[in-house]
């Protein structure tokens, strides 16, 4: 179960980790119709974005969505439809201690599921988190559930954003706290399996209802008393209709934040591409220079970055068909929509000359075809003359290459708000 | 000074409430280069969207904003460029609680003003707000300007968000608050000048260098115990860069709210309209139909609804292009960019034989030359015919008139996303 054994790069975690993500809200604080855990941004909902953070840990081997019971077969289309392997979602209760008891339950019950599902072992540590905080890091998962196995119980605190004051029962201040003394309590929480389950186990029906928080019940029914770590700004919780928006625009940076430029080996292309990755240095942009996507440069196809193709003097659009295919069979558009940029760079004898050039018409009907498979593609076209050489120009080997197109647009994220 | 004597309509306040805005923030957690007030989304900084929203109120004579040193120019530039009337800018002081005090000082002083300012009362309730939070709404507004007259000092409260709680000196767990007796104290606050210039005056060094909670200044300072008023999730604070967009779409949902359809008269066009109004009133927009921006109808050039502009058969922009004159000589452009939707209805026989019909070359002129004035202008062609009736196609009066077009777009969200 613990994959990072064989990968020597990741941290080491030694014991088995599941994750408990109670679903059940429903959304009253949005402003929206549909709970926020399944609301979508970027074709996807919520919920699979804080998926994916747990699934691409690799010592993390299960997670149990808690649901409400109408939301079942939602929650299940959402599994099969974004291929989330390490999932299975259970029906929850009617409160929030009640879901994640329940969830608790299903991890001690693991072995026994049927056929077809991976073979878990019962975890020695459960992180519980929420659905509603996508962004949760890899690193900060590790801190909890280390703190988590040594000391019994853990969990995300951040520093208080406001004053907190005490009032009088006529509605008046009686006294400010002091902030400094004081942390605001967040996800995710980690805890041995013994203790949550036993904390649960042994709790009143009064807590079950009106209670929420999962490391006061360890601390008052096991007496663990639970290690506090300061968690990143990234744990913030999606709560208002306008923190959908706020999600969006951080799954966009980063998918505007690296590209790779695939230049079949051309000089005129390569010449083209240093200057883009300069470019894009200037805005926090990393950009990968490769000739194509085969031997060590397959691993690009699998990575979320996005591609630009440069393409020279061609009369057919072959090289960006294959890119298109090849991202098809890795899947890679199945989380989030790759953008692909396909530059064409024509010499002013191609156009006048070469009938068979590809128009915005031929680009557009496979941007078409692209955008149903999920995939963003964009197409410009730049003229290129050897005609006016111009003063300082730098030379590449094999042949005179100049733009006369001063300007590439290259801004990704305004490519992708145009395309929502 | 007070112009709601004369405006029946709107809520009393027979004495002066004047506001500070402390805009000194450095910006060091959103993540951006700029102090966050100085952000802009929309084409406009932040600090502009929350000065609005206190110069539009009737009651309020006067805003003090308070800046940085460093940021006086930007600030300068910032009222002229968006036209502010009610404000002036000052410098602010090395701490929070010290910029504070030189606004209400200004405040104090403001009958001393050179010539060309308005005149305005030192006022009964000074107002003081954050710069980042923009959507404050004139209702709160007037709740803590009358608690603050009557009590000496109000301020906005919130229901905590997160569980408190509090930490032992090692990191670990020692108790949580009861989340019921707590609350977060918001902006905005309201004070008498009386109070917050005595509080101000009698407080230590200490305060006004490490303190930053004005409510504790004048429980302190003028025993003034302050009546607290849970406020709206609209008095959320901009803090983060994720915040921005957040703020964004509030914006663009508000823009996209109304709309005023202009038909000419014609009823040809005035059957589209019924059926827009229809489909928009089931996405909550309101469309109110005209056939003209003249008479009492004129009013709708001044308020922040957007428009869409029926041409039936014309072989011209005239229309066009006298909506767009009149919304730039309205100033209706320097705060929000108004969308007009052009909406040109013509028969197949106009398409025929009418060479001089307006094609998207002509429409994408007028939309780049409208940009420049911060006006979004959209082009839809519907080609209609009288050749092939529909069965149950409701008949207008006048004319035969049915829609070939079988979807008409009109998600203003989404034209405003693509124009950004
Ligand atoms: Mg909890
Ligand atoms: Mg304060």
């Amino acid at each position: 179960a613990r994959q990072s054994d064989s990968q020597p790069g990741e941290r080491r975690i030694d014991f088995p980790v599941s994750v408990v993500l109670p679903a059940g809200g429903t959304g009253e604080r949005t402003g929206l119709k549909t709970p926020k855990q399944f609301c979508s941004f970027l074709g996807r909902p919520l919920i699979s974005y804080t998926i994916q953070s747990f699934e691409r840990v690799s010592w993390i081997q299960s997670i149990v969505v808690v649901v409400a019971k109408e939301n079942m077969d939602l929650m299940t289309d959402i599994m099969q439809r974004f291929q989330h392997r390490k999932v299975r979602a259970v029906p929850g209760g009617s409160t929030r201690h009640r879901s994640i008891y329940n969830g608790v339950l299903a991890l001690g019950e693991q072995k026994e599921e049927e056929e077809g599902s991976v073979s878990v072992d019962r975890p020695k540590v459960v992180i519980i988190h929420d659905a509603v905080r996508p962004f949760v890091e890899e690193d900060f998962l590790y801190k909890i559930a280390m703190a988590a196995k040594e000391q019994g119980a853990a969990g995300a605190i951040r520093p208080l954003v406001s004053t907190v004051i005490a009032t009088t029962s006529e509605g008046y201040l009686d006294h400010s706290l002091e902030r400094t003394k004081y942390r605001a309590s967040e996800m995710p929480q980690g805890f041995t399996y013994d203790v949550i389950s036993q904390a649960y186990h042994r709790c009143t029906e009064s807590e079950l209802e009106f209670g929420t928080e999962c490391l006061h019940l360890a601390l008052q029914f096991c007496g663990t008393n639970a290690k506090l770590i300061e968690g990143p700004p990234t744990l913030w919780k999606v709560t208002h209709k306008r923190d959908l928006a706020a999600a969006e625009s951080i799954v966009k940076e980063t998918l505007s934040r690296s590209a790779c430029v695939i230049t079949g080996g051309s000089s005129c292309a390569e010449t083209l591409a240093n200057a883009l990755q300069k470019a894009a240095g200037a805005v926090d942009m990393t950009l990968d220079i490769v000739p194509d996507l085969t031997g060590d440069c397959v691993t690009y196809l699998l990575t979320e970055c996005n591609f630009i193709q440069v393409s020279v003097n061609r009369c057919c659009l072959t090289e960006l068909k294959t890119l298109l295919t090849d991202l098809e069979e890795e899947n890679r558009a199945v989380l989030q929509p790759p953008v692909v940029i396909w530059i064409h760079l024509s010499s002013l004898e191609e156009l006048s000359v070469n009938g068979t050039t590809p128009g915005p018409a031929a680009i557009m009907d496979v941007a078409s075809a692209a955008k149903l498979r999920n995939i963003l593609l964009y197409g410009v076209w730049l003229h290129q003359s050897e005609a006016e050489p111009l003063k300082r120009a730098p030379r590449s080997s094999t042949s005179t290459c100049r733009l006369q197109t001063s300007v590439v647009m290259l801004d990704v994220t305004g490519i992708l708000d145009a395309a929502s």
